[in-house]
């Protein structure tokens, strides 16, 4: 007997980006992370942490940060189920709904933890191609009949939005769960919730890593209706959010100004980053997210990488089809931004090493 | 076409112990929660806490807390899983390892979360009587043939250590993985560490909720080969122990003196606890955990719960065999004990509510 099932034996690991330790002088935009600090709020709350929160058991579903949750998107509490990142709540959707005879279903390229996902469960994928301006697939995805069918929405990597209406369609049409993962949503022009509310299959999935900059606190939530979190809630580890995701998550989420004022910065920047490197001879997609997927002129995005990676600036660069002649780059601050422009301008000759 | 896959549907979710809101004026003393408040280093470090580890996502392995445990326990870090709680552990070994053909096996009454996962996983479970002195039944457990054997030691609800020569013949009659769930070791006279170190098939499981009083944090880790935690890190979260458990599990485990003293405080309470329940008639199981099984005289626990209750004293009530003429009750401070044993002696006519 092998000590794994068949499929985890042939699957490989999902590998994140790049994380250099935190004293390292790079300028880091290759995951996408908010340049700006969280809420003080959060810091304020950690300070004065009562330590009994943390002998204790948590709330097995995190009843603080569903009321500021609630509360700021007016859904009711029994709608929102918390999770220790989205990831954990892609995952949970992946076990609790897909299996060898219930595909998982989702447009590429896209994120890749999907797939992951699809392998553990042996559960597909099918994968529906994008075109090449990302349009969504409804067509296809709606034929493909997934148990789960997941649309990133804005995409990553491509940053690209679907139309309200393509969404509502393929919500409409699919008889298994739609899952619209809005992890970018913070910087884009509208959202997909009230899918969740007119649509029982509709689960949408939020992620205070970006749009709060709390990368680090693992905290996301899903917006479904509560016979669909039920379900879902089966495969929830007892207490998957603690004490402290918990409570820091609360005031961030409550902070709606703080993530406001850093969400337009970043869509201020996006413009100018986009506009230079327009300038550079870049095709650039139209992006709601905090960042953009560029094609260089000549089209070879793996050298740039490679030659900016050695001046200490981290972009992501992913192989496959419509991405492997174009970068992943994080909308940083202007500083940061400014650091890659000049580094894509420059012959090589200079050190353009980023120093905080 | 239903959202869930069909055994999904069937099972019902875990139910874990109550637990009423901090400001409850409540004996807690169901949950097996340390009375004692965790390292002050914990609270330092968050006071402390640098926001730009918030913005940021974390380290996909902990490596802060990872390498405070190799240094703490002589192992290497590429032996050592973090996980969010150990409950996530658990959850990863069932879904990376059993199936409807590989399935989950563990002897009973046990913590029930192996049955959730078994039901998760549509694995079986094989479910093997203890005898009513919870002997480890290694012959029935070794013959079931489980892709996944889990042993938890010292047992809950029971309290009761298996023999290491019973943990060591089980590994290694075993052909699947054998996880053993040292969830209560702190409180132990001994724990089965060097068998992850001879044993290819085995998984130790340790929980910061409990001897360091960290429940509320989620941080618990595997101890196994590299090779075996590659396999379980395919079904890994991308990133599952935020940068606050990471660093503040760090410095909870380095201060090892914390952890002993409260240990050795809980260890004695339980002396004085059972020596106090066996004056009163009760059975009490011997107890290498922070609480104990007992039966009162008669076996009519379930009133006993109830009537507790009512008084503000939280225990907890099991039904089914073994368990349901008995009483778990954890460990908590002398004067949290001192009124449970009062309200235990006392007919009914006073109200023995704990003020905090």
């Amino acid at each position: 007997m092998t000590y794994f099932r068949e499929n985890i034996e042939k699957m490989s690991a999902y590998v994140p980006g790049e994380q250099p330790g935190a004293d390292a002088t790079v300028v880091k935009l290759n995951t996408n992370e908010n340049p700006y600090p969280p809420s003080p709020k959060v810091l304020e709350v950690l300070g004065a942490f009562d330590a009994d929160l943390l002998r204790r058991y948590p709330n097995p579903y995190a009843d603080k940060f569903r009321d500021a949750v609630s509360k700021v998107l007016d859904v009711p509490v029994d709608w929102i189920l918390p999770g220790n990142g989205s990831d954990e709540l892609i995952a949970m959707i992946a076990r609790a709904c897909a299996s060898r005879d219930r595909p998982i279903v989702y447009p590429v390229p896209t994120f890749e933890f999907y797939l992951t996902q699809a392998c553990i469960q042996a559960a597909g994928p099918v994968e529906i191609p994008y075109d090449e301006n990302f349009n969504l697939p409804v067509e296809q995805l709606a034929a493909a009949g997934g148990a789960v069918t997941f649309v990133a929405d804005p995409n990553s990597p491509s940053g690209t939005p679907a139309a309200r209406e393509q969404l509502e369609e393929l919500a409409g049409r699919l008889k298994g769960v739609l899952v619209i993962d809005e992890a970018y949503v913070d910087f884009a022009d509208s959202d997909a919730l009230y899918l969740a509310r007119k649509y029982a299959n509709v689960i949408i999935l939020r992620t205070l890593s970006k749009g709060y900059s709390l990368a680090g606190l693992r905290l996301g939530f899903a917006v479904a209706n509560p016979e669909l979190l039920e379900g879902l809630a089966k495969v929830k580890d007892i207490y998957n959010v603690g004490a402290l995701a918990c409570a820091a998550g609360a005031v961030a989420f409550a902070d709606q100004g703080h993530k406001n004022t850093n969400a337009e910065k970043v869509k201020a920047s996006r413009k100018i980053l986009t506009d230079e490197l327009i300038e550079l001879g870049y095709a650039v997609l139209p992006s709601q997210a905090n960042f953009i997927l560029a094609r260089p002129p000549g089209g070879d995005a793996k050298t740039i990488y490679q030659t900016l990676k050695v001046r200490g600036i981290l972009v992501r660069y992913f192989k496959g089809p419509l991405l492997d002649d174009k970068l992943r780059i994080t909308i940083g601050s202007d500083e940061q931004n400014t650091a890659l422009i000049d580094a894509l301008r420059d012959n090589g000759s200079q050190d353009l090493r980023y120093k905080t």
